[in-house]
């Protein structure tokens, strides 16, 4: 609700339970024309300079936020994980079986890489952070949660036998995460499908890919 | 087997018709040296000084098999689409029902994965070629032929009863498209999965998103 203009994310939003209901996260104008500019030129082809210039912001505030342009790609890196954990995490809370839990949670990841493709396209920068970067674990850290959140449920839901996978548990887990990151490159508003449709049609065939049954009877609610 | 420099893509290779055994594509030494820089900084983060620099020759002789920096992309885009094209149409003719056509397709697209995760991570590259760029539609021409040939196997086995697929059938293509584009994210040849297992496990998982009865005995081979 906040009006102010720090640079920090805002948790607020984040943190919302309403986990259906996605808008494009809130940024500072720096980690705003930081996106920007890395989705249009990439992180080697954009310069610290570029981003100043396209926020309207001088170098020396820029620095006074970020302690150099792999900072910044952090910055909007952590940004749109914590939106996404939050939100995957509200998203199984309200399920009462591993079949709806997973149902919610490929919705919300969906909903989220359609609500700002910019955004949810910068994480394939991450290979072009040094891999000692001390921040480049922490938002590894954020998004091995999330996994190990959705790994639970695959389990759970194997262990009452509403999954049936047959193969590698983390495998299947990294073929659905993959098919939900690409909605990223096809994607586009102006198309004949909406967000919630194809928010819907990928959480069934998600369900699918984990052998669940098709028939909707199973679920023990 | 030619040795030649030349500065084609080895058509004879990618014709082959023994779909399961993928290697590096060859690449002329400029292609190579492109596809190294712009994986490692981007398309707009290399210049074509870089991709000579790289390739050991001058930029007159860069210049006289490519226009410009978009050609040699539109080039690397080329040679990766024509192997995988040429690879899915021997790995469908190989398969007599559409349960073992589209998991030959899955499995031979991984493969192709995993075989040069550089190249296939550049097709990521495609955005920045300008819209209006006669060789980006041929490319894309080529990558729609591929879909062709996938929605194809899709309606056969949803006509035959082999696949149930509730929803959007090319939302669904994209799905498992885009599981498998997202193995170079992830997949490190020196990690604990060999391409075959990971093929296999891919085209598992895909024939249940597509409603495939996991009894393999309803093949009609």
């Amino acid at each position: 609700m906040s009006t102010a203009a720090t640079d920090e994310p805002d948790a607020v939003a984040t943190a919302s339970g309403d986990w259906r209901h996605v808008e494009p996260l809130y940024l500072p104008v720096t980690l705003a024309a930081a996106k920007d500019a890395f989705h249009e030129r990439g992180f080697h082809g954009t310069s610290i300079r570029d981003i100043a210039s396209r926020a309207g912001v001088s170098l020396p505030t820029l620095y006074y936020h970020h302690e150099n342009k792999q900072g910044i790609l952090v910055a909007l890196l952590e940004a749109g994980i914590s939106s996404i954990l939050n939100r995957v995490r509200a998203a199984i809370a309200d399920g009462d079986t591993p079949r709806q839990q997973l149902s919610n949670a490929i919705e919300t990841i969906v909903l989220h890489m359609t609500a700002d493709l910019q955004l949810a396209s910068v994480g394939r920068e991450l290979r072009y952070l040094d891999s000692d970067n001390p921040h480049r674990q922490h938002y590894v850290g954020m998004r091995t949660e999330m996994e190990d959140l959705l790994a639970d449920v695959l389990r759970r839901g194997m262990a009452s036998g509403d999954f049936q996978i047959p193969g590698n548990v983390r495998e299947v887990l990294r073929y659905l995460l993959g098919a939900c990151q690409e909605v990223t490159t096809w994607y586009r508003p102006e198309g004949a499908r909406s967000p919630a449709q194809v928010a819907e049609s990928y959480a069934a065939t998600s369900l699918r890919a984990v052998g669940a049954s098709s028939d909707t009877t199973t679920d023990h609610t």
